[in-house]
């Protein structure tokens, strides 16, 4: 069977690993920012030198195309982003795009007949990290496709107005009109003119390593909830205060996180993941009583029956007063599980299979651009290793080998579905 | 009695409260700032409207000359702040600058005879908001008289590299040589030239008010240690790492700041105080576990004993390994309890009483630039009461009456001290 370069694959990573290297190992590669331009334009210029077209739409998604032999059937596209946390790794979303890149150009190399056209793709702003929330773009671009709790989230004015966090003076929109890539609503992603998405991805956990395997079948990305748990004290001066007149909200706000991990501990679910990441607490002055302390808590789970449960664990903490503070829980975003295509799944299981690549089925607990896309139009996603599950940092790692057998699995798979979809 | 007026000192009030005004009651006025120059050039005008001389040091403190009958005796100084922590009220530092303006004004409206040359003077960068440490430039020109232990913490070089916290770009040299009131080492307070400083500051905490007092004679500024306790865990995604997998360093900082509260407040030592009030959390982001998180706590006592045995108990939590993360704690700067001249605490304790206000002795919980003062020259403090006892926010309030109160006790406490010391 045809493979991908692993040469080229090689010298994809270590290119795009130039656009915000940070120095440490990872990089920094925010949407819309220079950085993100550089990358776009490495894309570009590598996707058009193999004959691909390459055209931008009006959210700056980039898309290179190869035609196919016939041009009355619909595209076929593998899509990731290029945009990364604050000192991520350089395979998170990159590697997607460069998957992508690789079977053009290996379909192109190998001069492989195809119907339809093939297509590589960049979202933009996935990551959410200078414009939250993540996954925003695709939410914009499939709003009315998602049920109506999800796409109630993604309202363009909305999104379009969100602050970057690092100055909260520019807002998404204006970052995206001076973009150099913003192109035209017509080149948007759109069920007419696309037959089927596929995202390669990393796994970003630690479940194909344990297991020895090289390849992760996608089957769903899990259901989330996110909320605030918000705690409102009193400032006052840290040196002139006595004990007993303080209403501090940071520590009140500790001790409601032990309780709340205690309490979700006992439900004892399987495969339940929840995480406090985020916190804001206010003044933030080592000589200041703190008056506000909110801290996010995201929680992900295949069955929303759990997730419902852990929502009233939150909840219960709701108007509670403790320690002279108030308590108050807030709703920030939720989505359902999104399964995937079965046709395209088992497309890239017998791909894997028949590649001789160890395999197995996966759920994604990491939210993608795919699971909005699944909404509207058939898609899936592949998993490659992730060593030590890390993400999401500077020692982000997939071996070379993996990322090899992560992109030779999406070519076949591309190759059933152009032959058999 | 000679008293000051209370018309006067509202104006003041009312003008100052204009330089940084925060449109929400309170005021933004950073040292070396726009607002901080606006707030000198005010002072050093209306000082000069009633003859007095303004100089400046090479610090830019700033000081308004009354001269005395006598140009032999040494100088009496009363000194403040102008500056402000972020969203700060109208009286902490200021209030003191506007008793020590007032008492000159006082003294020249009703042309009281003195002595020595009486002196208002301003303090720059107590509140070290821009620029920390706090009480940063007290610390660099009495730095010759302090203790080894605490001298150590005020090396020139490395206050001068102290970086704006909100740009990580300018530093407090560059702002200082920038700043219009720059002036001459010369004309630095010195033991030589001055004999004795005063001053008068807002409470800051509840006990006057609880008790029904007009009037702080303060006697002390209390000790007090400031320690980091830093936890190390691993990033990692939230939605794909499983629980049993994860290093959370914020979850290990809650449960370790709640035992350390339990395990503090069972030495059951009354007046102790003690606060966790500035929290830092990498990366801080929703979708990924804590790696790293910091605390401070800022622990306040008169007696050194208990200062110790606190310290002990937050080190007992160095190199401990709990759920997977390191706990690290970090000595970051510590000061002894400070004893004002007891001649000069005398001379305000008499002038409350024979003025008729409601007093009592009382320790300073916070810091003030009069503590490191009072290692160079014999110094004291006096309070005014504290609505509610708030402090560093814009709900911060001191009654009008309770102004004129402290203004007029100051003054006296000065003339006693031009008479009699």
């Amino acid at each position: 069977m045809i493979k991908c370069d692993i040469n080229r694959i090689e010298d994809k990573i270590k290119t795009f690993s130039t656009f915000g290297d940070d120095k440490n190992g990872g990089i920094t590669r925010y949407a819309l920012s220079k950085e993100d331009e550089l990358a776009r334009t490495y894309f570009k210029t590598r996707m058009e030198s193999i004959g691909a077209e390459v055209v931008f739409d009006d959210y700056a998604n980039m898309y290179a195309i190869l035609k196919g032999s016939d041009s009355l059937h619909k595209k076929i596209v593998m899509a990731s982003h290029c945009d990364s946390v604050l000192n991520g790794g350089n395979y998170d979303g990159i590697l997607g795009v460069i998957c992508a890149m690789e079977v053009l150009e290996t379909i192109k190399k190998e001069n492989i007949p195809h119907k339809h056209d093939v297509v590589a793709m960049i979202w933009t702003n996935e990551e959410g990290s200078l414009y939250p929330p993540a996954i925003m773009v695709s939410g914009m671009l499939c709003k009315k496709y998602l049920p109506e709790n999800i796409a109630s989230n993604y309202d363009e004015d909305k999104m379009f107005s969100s602050k970057d966090i690092l100055t909260n003076k520019t807002t998404f929109k204006e970052a995206l009109d001076k973009f150099k890539y913003k192109g035209e609503y017509k080149n948007r992603l759109n069920p007419h003119d696309y037959l089927a998405m596929f995202e390669a991805h990393i796994e970003q956990g630690p479940i194909l390593e344990t297991s020895g395997n090289d390849i992760g079948v996608v089957r769903c990305v899990l259901g989330m909830v996110n909320y605030s748990i918000i705690v409102e004290g009193q400032a006052n001066h840290a040196g002139t205060t006595p004990m007993k007149y303080r209403k501090d909200a940071l520590l009140t706000l500790s001790k409601i996180l032990v309780e709340l991990h205690n309490k979700i501990d006992e439900l004892k679910i399987d495969d339940l993941v929840y995480t406090n990441g985020q916190i804001c607490v206010k003044p933030n002055v080592h000589t200041v009583i703190p008056s506000y302390a909110e801290i996010m808590i995201d929680v992900r789970h295949i069955d929303h029956v759990v997730l419902k449960r852990v929502a009233d664990i939150i909840n219960s903490f709701d108007g509670l007063k403790l320690d002279g503070c108030l308590v108050k829980t807030k709703l920030n975003w939720s989505r359902d599980t999104t399964y995937f295509d079965p046709r395209l799944v088992n497309f890239v299981k017998s791909s894997a299979d028949e590649l001789g690549y160890k395999n197995q089925f996966i759920n994604s607990g990491a939210g993608h651009d795919a699971q909005f896309a699944s909404y509207m139009l058939p898609t899936t996603m592949i998993f490659a290793p992730s060593k030590n599950g890390r993400s999401h940092c500077d020692e982000e790692y997939t071996s070379l080998d993996h990322c090899h057998k992560l992109a030779t699995t999406l070519l076949h798979a591309v190759l059933k579905t152009d032959k058999d979809f």
